[in-house]
């Protein structure tokens, strides 16, 4: 038992929730824990005793776990996305009093969010929506928080999440109150389709690598943990050399060669895709890794294509090929930072495009500012991105910073040669060729979209502009065509 | 007045319902037309009279429309999707009995027809949502139609589809029963998909012609004419060629190169990336196709952008690359070829998707057979998915088509040529690179999502499958790297 009111509550003890329930006893702040499944509460109670004492108190009702909170109640949810989240709601707020405020630390879709804030709102209930990311790992030793919604909700715990999300040196905390509505859940959806994103771009240097370059496990590490040292500095690039190092405890080799190439997925990454293609903003890199993970399912089929497909003439290619080690794996590195540049642009456009929808008033630097430490794709990298906005808040395109601009300068001939030589190869990188489409798109002055707008005039009458003459045109394209071949 | 009932009525009389009226007419039904301005309504008269005194009544009011109808009535609506469809459904319903029929022509969202069906059921009417393809000039002389929804609704006016539709040799009238629920919406909106790709597509082979090849716009027009006596021969190339003939009416020049490069379009394109996105169905051409209209759309920016990276390096490659155009016409034509089977094979297997989790069977070479004419997308070439079909209507992927499979391994080389020569000259080719990646990628053994799986599970315990081993496997990556640091 307590020996007064708890400062918060939490229900919903998976590793995630447990977790980081441990991260807010530790930083001093007694916390009360439930869980539908008591086994949970007491394994959770173990583990804070076990962990150095820390004050954590468990009840297995959700009356007694809700009576056990100092006023106004704080309780964080940690539970499955979707249904689980109104139950759990529905169960808690019975017991919950005007002023006491909820809020939820799953991947919900943002609109769930803003129905139950409303919702709440009845009860006189505060509501957030906070994004949790940094994996297991992150929620029990500082993760990167992005509540959104009530900013009353947000005042009544600022003092908690400062401190449980990760510190990061002349940073500050990995936490800011992120805006209203969904948005908090909004923006950690755009995080993780960046997460797929970053890890289809290293997935394709780490194939470009083996595939073309002939690099072993061993050379792979080694590369991996020099790009850490670098511009490429991040949480993925360091698992990544992590990985490569790790031998099979059943069989001879190492265990990153055993692993079935089908990857899983949750919905933050189509969830991504759908919203960009429903605000109008070109996320390819994003989209290419969600495709990546769908085609990576259909082993069966990828297998009876590659029989269908081997005997064809560009395989010679591949294993003829003859590549300087040493300069494949520069051209890769300047190659993958070049495509993850584009992919951050992208999904900061993507949520600069919400939050002009919303109204949510976001800003991209603070955002850069907090993924820097906590999350998954934290890196010195997103400190660049902050100075970027910081010289310019309404940049329109990461691309055209100075800075990054001219990275990329510097390092497209590089780039190029890496998606020329993966196409010769017959190695698919769709990150990185898709990314350097965008980046050739954005920067032609000139598109021949001129002549699918000639194409949608001919055959739909949609009308187009002109180059120079304001106005909307229309053209009898058939009637012209048609006398002119008379 | 008409003589007696009408064979069928037509209401919302835009130039598509306008025109399809009066082919209906043509074919010997008479018909009644409505719509809410009546100035529409006598101009369309008007037009019946002037195109032969087809047998077109008007009527300024929607009761004595619909009395005018033989019964059980039947009434097409091209009226704008969303609020107004269910506006004119609600006007029209009015004065209609039991066993009449609602068909919506227009390009709607399928969950809408869906709940329209219901709707309708309870008034006891019956209800179709049918894609109608071919513009303008399809609606007047026959266009390819897709009706799903009721099966009896079909059977009342299939003698007026089986005339009205375009007719193919030796393949028959463009239309067919689609299916239940919204699946005839659901086809056309997967066959404006498809039509993205298509132009895409044909823009890029315009591009790197022009841009790489130099080519003037006689000589494209002259190319495209060629293509479209062969492989390539449809819709689309044809009036491509017919555009690059056309003049500028108002200055010097070809008309097509003082159109605006900034490219509309209206839902179902971004429909398409959505649900393939739902369905967990990759279709990064279509997707590309969409992205590329939105960055056509950010004119100003690009016009910046460009001037930043203006004075890089590669755009020497540009001008100095020497290329031999015979060769490189060729190869375009190839790589056009290969990118367009990537593309109906991710709009194809995007509506075997939606079939099956719908339960609507629909049957793929049907679909091929009635696109063959009248619509948008018509071209020889779908004469050849429907024997790819016929041949294996459980065909995994057009791509493992004997027939497809043999001639994309004759063009991948040209194919790998125009992808790496554009990326080389810094001409963007999305569609065409993400086909080629779309293709590498589905035929490749093994994939590097092993290395996704590996970081999947070391930083979200998300678990893995083995290649020698069934099962699902956890490793404690972080621990065993941590020990061997030490």
């Amino acid at each position: 038992m307590a020996p007064g009111p708890t400062r918060i509550g939490l229900a919903g003890l998976a590793v995630m929730g447990q977790n980081l329930a441990l991260n807010i006893a530790e930083k001093g702040f007694p916390i009360s824990v439930y869980n539908r499944t008591t086994s949970k509460v007491d394994e959770t109670v173990e583990r804070a005793k076990a962990e150095g004492n820390l004050p954590v108190y468990g009840f297995h009702d959700p009356k007694s776990f809700i009576n056990s909170i100092q006023k106004p109640r704080v309780v964080i949810m940690l539970v499955k996305a979707g249904a689980p989240v109104d139950q759990t709601i529905n169960t808690l707020s019975a017991y919950m009093e005007k002023g006491d405020c909820i809020i939820d630390g799953g991947n919900e879709w943002y609109e769930n969010t803003e129905r139950r804030e409303k919702e709440m709102t009845e009860l006189s209930l505060l509501y957030l929506g906070m994004g949790v990311s940094g994996g297991e790992e992150g929620a029990r030793n500082g993760p990167s928080l992005m509540p959104g919604g009530s900013f009353d909700a947000y005042k009544h715990i600022e003092d908690i999440l400062l401190k449980v999300a990760a510190q990061v040196p002349d940073s500050g905390p990995c936490v800011t109150y992120i805006g209203k509505g969904g948005s908090g859940n909004f923006v950690k959806m755009v995080h993780n389709g960046i997460e797929y994103g970053d890890m289809q771009l290293i997935s394709e240097a780490y194939d470009v690598l083996k595939s073309a370059g002939k690099l072993s496990n061993d050379e792979l590490r080694a590369v991996f943990s020099e790009w850490n040292k670098g511009e490429l500095q991040s949480f993925l690039i360091e698992i990544t050399a992590d990985i490569f190092g790790i031998k099979d405890d059943k069989r001879e080799g190492h265990l990153v060669d055993k692993v079935l190439d089908k990857t899983g997925m949750k919905g933050t990454g189509k969830w991504t895709v759908q919203q960009a293609a429903e605000l109008s903003v070109a996320a390819p890199t994003i989209a290419s890794s969600l495709d990546a993970r769908f085609l990576s399912g259909l082993k069966e089929e990828r297998v009876e294509a590659s029989r269908i497909f081997r005997s064809s003439k560009f395989d010679d290619n591949l294993t003829e090929h003859k590549v300087n080690k040493e300069k494949l794996i520069n051209d890769v590195r300047q190659a993958l930072f070049a495509s993850k540049i584009c992919s951050y642009a992208q999904g900061m456009n993507l949520i600069r495009a919400k939050s002009i929808e919303k109204g949510w008033g976001l800003k991209l630097g603070e955002l850069a500012r907090i993924w820097k430490g906590g999350c998954i794709i934290r890196a010195i990298f997103l400190d660049r991105i902050k100075k970027a906005y910081d010289r310019n808040p309404d940049l329109a395109n990461l691309l055209v910073d100075p800075e990054f601009a001219k990275e990329i300068i510097e390092r497209q001939s590089a780039w190029r040669r890496v998606v020329s030589l993966a196409i010769n190869s017959g190695i698919s990188t769709p990150g990185m060729s898709s990314s350097l489409a965008y980046f050739d798109t954005y920067r032609r002055e000139r598109l021949p979209a001129n002549l699918v707008q000639a194409q949608r005039d001919y055959f739909g009458a949609h009308t187009y502009e002109r180059i120079d003459v304001e106005g909307s045109f229309h053209t009898e394209w058939f009637k012209i065509a048609k006398q002119s071949k008379i």
